[in-house]
């Protein structure tokens, strides 16, 4: 039952990397809501393959059909269905994975789980793909929030030890985040980038990958938002967070390096600012008690390197019982974390309107 | 609804850190679990404040009174619930902080969600004594994981700079985790202990508080347990571990650094050692996919600085709508760290057992 | 996990008969919801037992503990729990109980659940005490409603084969439904209790119970509130009041009868009436696609004649594996209908309020 | 948030009338569960329209793609997405319906919650239509359940006020309820359908509808599955029926009959049947205290007669905001009550395979 998330607007995802399709139910939406299907359709080119040699050169246009809850170009209320066919598949580079298990990826683990009934074909209910209805609903999200004036932006923080500057903990423009929106590789400083290009090339040609570290900021959320213990913001963020495949690690505000401040130093000074109670630093990431405090919403995602490598690799075949060496065929992406950046934005968005959704219940009572 | 978590087990917690009492509702537990009552006061124990100089000086024995669901020593499997009655009150040292609110607490967030409504007194039911119900249900989980050969430990990796050595990623002796179930500052490296203690003393001196890193190590899960995306057991582990005040980061396995490795790096190789699938390193933390891979699961958590200090800190008046100067008086920790470790654990080990019961249903069909 | 209830408001009950006590914890009442308490004793004296021979002779003040959730008066919007100490418990009375399984009872298909190992006496945690809580959190439900017009009102329909007149389809005074609140046995003719209250204590005399029908009736609901299938209201309704204990049969607004009546008859027509859309006659209960359509909202509930009677029954001893006769002891109901009453009433209020609070979410996105 | 039902087994539903298509998400089907296509089609042959003259013209031959989740015969433990494609759609028949809402249907309570926003033809997703995805699940689950030896039934007991005899309280014979699958109109006594046929035949020409009551017979369910108060079997059925369009009631064993019982003769007496617990009568319908006893589960639904006439009938125009008289067009069932047998059977399997596996879950800690 790992396939639904959310309290006020649920997100049901399905769908294998081999299969007919994969898509999403959207449950929750109000009805009324703009659905603006150019937009959704940028949003999901940002994630789409096969554009560059910067990721898997799998071609998939990521076209999608809604199948219902959309009439008029409005939410009617009811469940939104979207279908993402699959189009490009090579179901043939797969067939030796099949009982030779990939090394950092969910295929024993996987096979173990669901007792080798599972749909083994280019990682099946695990692979990636399955990140394209969560953009689709990010989208959705994005448009809600930007009508109430959230902004939710990220950028690559580092890649392959290259780094970029940090976002100021106090918040961006407006400006900078929608031009983040337009670069293959998002970067706030503009020499980052073409060395972030040379190292994913570079791991491309020595039949490796890389990893790297997505920051995202959320702009414009009011205070108030959250709650104490198992529904803290950190709580649900994390939640959807670490469910994107490669995401090894979460940190809000300073995060681990708040471990290495005093109080004196971590605690975020208040005062008044035009009327409106601000904090002088931000190193809680604008969350304290599981609770926005008006400040901007900061946090960094830790995604690992792509499993899939096109070195030979020391591994198992199940099927036989022994050890074997395995040379993965097939097309892959030496790097995710470009691809990593709408979805992760796309998460977050969503989580977002779930909690202010929720948030905003009963308020007249 | 932020106070209840679990699928199988379910956890509610309540209270207030200067009302009647603070508590728990446990739903789910199977019928005939025995319930440990002087292994759970041990646990609740190694939490509880005022045993030294390095927590705060409120005295609680934490005792707790089970109202229902135990009968003759074992669970009902009904509902169990138990109090923990407050003893050790000051609550006049709270007046101050109706208004001014505490840089780094949840204070002014809580007070926009509630409206000015909830007990502000202790930081009232945000207050780090809420974490004693956790604890008490840990400590029940860890009994019946024991039973199954699962062992969960945690020590300090690091605390104001000071660092301990990592947990061996393949796996430490039941002893070592069970030594250190019996320090004050649980470390690996005798040598650790009393520099940590030296700094959390010299913070205490200063007026001020430090921070730290816990590492928790779980031992002896099966594989295969967990799910692909919204219930990847990094989820749900996160989900628990940011619901406790003051975490503000988790990475699994090696985290954060795996964003600088290559996949040829961070790819755990696997083989057959005595007929079952291991892999030779551990970069992944026991989960690939969101499932455990047979692997100790081994992850980090970063817990901040204390918020209270008791040095003069810039902070607002709300009901003045001005800025201020705060002085916070009252007893409070130089540093959570140590008191945190049990708490990590307890959380660690009854979001397990939620996962170990659920993915156990529907065997036999 | 049968402890909770609820998606905006949540409720979880938790005891037994005869342990300490018994209460609930309250989640997601919105802070600043004042709490009369005053009120809540006398919703809790409704349902209370030992107050004349129509009921058992267990005195049980229902005294309750606030613990936690409600500061100043007002719920502070953190959880609210509530213990309802027991303080007349016969324990040896039920001593027999043990192994002898009570026809009607849960004992049997409790004792297979549980393996035994839950507490037998009184039926522990299956105990109609159980339902004190229950009011506990209508009587908060009932205020709320109260101060957005809506009142929920019951009355006893039918008892040992003796009626009274139905509520009138399209509504009934606010006078008449306080009136009900009055009432011993709560009925809209005044000639139909004294027969009822005859034919009680004729059971009594018999060493016999009797049941009967539960009409309950809402008003000044808005049009709107529901949902299609899984949480039409007639599901969630209907959810909560087949989890009160005797409770057998659920039908809204003509119900049974429905399935008599032709289409043209059992449509309800539709007009203006003052600009509003009301209909001419309410055969739907108010409820329609599972969304009330701002008719009043009736329905009736079937309620088992009490299981335990004072006369020998043939049953089986489980311990012996053998057949036996079995005379009850201890102190019972003749009648529980006019206790549900309350507990319809609160379980009617408690569910709508969770429905009002969760379909105003959003409406300002 | 009505689209998804189920613990275990969770159902998610989607789709309108007159979209696309309609279909369904099954998440929690374990792993290996073998997918007979074949015997599936058969049941959704047994729901579809345009069969005969007792039911609408409609031609649906609710043909379905399984778009994931199921792979080489086998559901692969990952969310089973299947589509229902709409194919007889007569969208214009609708565009009266916009404004002028149908009496007893779900048009004025639906324009209100939707704000206007939802597909109004055909009833959109309130549409009977969207029961077709419910007998999908349905016919997965009764495959689960034979192979345990857990068998559904049903029959219509009284349609427009003809009765067939009812189930015996004490089971049927499996022949007994494989022949009722085979019947238009299921019966056990063979002169009912005859009567009942011409009783829809009659109402077909008045241009009217007639309703019924359908009983429903679960054999071969072990005692224990269930729970007290918030999840007992007879709340999660509930809830599952009423979310069944046209369902008015719900009763259990002997219903509202038990209300004019004395406890003497409801209570079911037990004894040893070949060292097996069973019960002398069954007027509790197998469930005490929300928990099965080993006997038959039996229960009888009210099913209203169906909306949709095609007389002219007093209703409103909401655009126009006056009273209007409305002529419904299009093609109707003149009675739901058939089609609606096995869409409660379906109802009923999954929500006692949810139960089953949550039931058994955890029994090895």
């Amino acid at each position: 039952m790992s396939a639904t998330y959310g309290t006020t607007v649920r997100v049901t995802i399905f769908g294998e990397s081999h299969g007919k399709g994969i898509g999403l139910v959207l449950d929750g939406v109000p009805a009324g809501t703009p659905v603006d299907e150019g937009f959704i359709r940028s949003e999901m080119a940002r994630r789409a393959p096969g554009q560059n040699l910067l990721s898997t050169q799998r071609k998939e246009t990521d076209a999608f059909i809604i199948e219902s809850g959309v009439f008029e170009g409005r939410a009617e209320g009811t469940p939104i269905c979207v279908l993402i066919p699959n189009s490009d598949q090579h179901s043939k580079d797969y067939s030796l994975l099949k009982d030779n298990m990939r090394p950092g990826h969910a295929d024993y683990a996987g096979r173990v789980k669901y007792g080798g009934f599972h749909d083994y074909r280019g990682g099946g209910h695990f692979s990636g793909r399955l990140t394209a209805p969560l953009v689709w609903a990010g989208a959705l999200a994005k448009q809600v929030l930007a009508a109430e004036g959230i902004v939710v932006g990220a950028h690559i923080a580092r890649l392959a030890r290259v780094e970029d500057r940090p976002f100021a903990p106090l918040g961006e423009t407006a400006e900078i985040l929608a031009s983040l929106r337009t670069q293959v590789l998002p970067t706030l400083d503009p020499a980052a980038a073409p060395r972030m290009e040379a190292a994913i090339l570079a791991a491309r040609e020595g039949l490796d990958s890389v990893g790297g570290v997505v920051e995202v900021l959320a702009l414009g959320l009011p205070a108030g938002l959250g709650d104490p213990f198992f529904d803290s913001l950190e709580s649900r963020l994390s939640h959807a967070l670490f469910s994107v495949p490669a995401v090894k690690g979460v940190e809000f505000g300073d995060g681990f390096g708040l471990a290495d401040l005093r109080g004196s130093e971590a605690n975020d000074a208040m005062h008044y600012e035009d009327g409106v109670v601000k904090t002088l630093t931000n190193h809680n990431g604008g969350i304290t008690g599981g609770i926005t405090n008006g400040m901007p919403v900061l946090f960094r995602v830790a995604v690992k390197p792509t499993a899939s490598i096109a070195r030979p690799q020391h591994t198992v075949n199940v099927a036989e019982r022994r050890d074997t060496i395995l040379t993965i065929q097939g097309r892959h992406d030496p790097c995710i974390v470009p691809r990593a950046v709408p979805v992760l934005e796309a998460v977050t968005a969503w989580t977002l309107w779930d909690v202010l959704l929720r948030d905003r219940k009963g308020e007249g009572l």
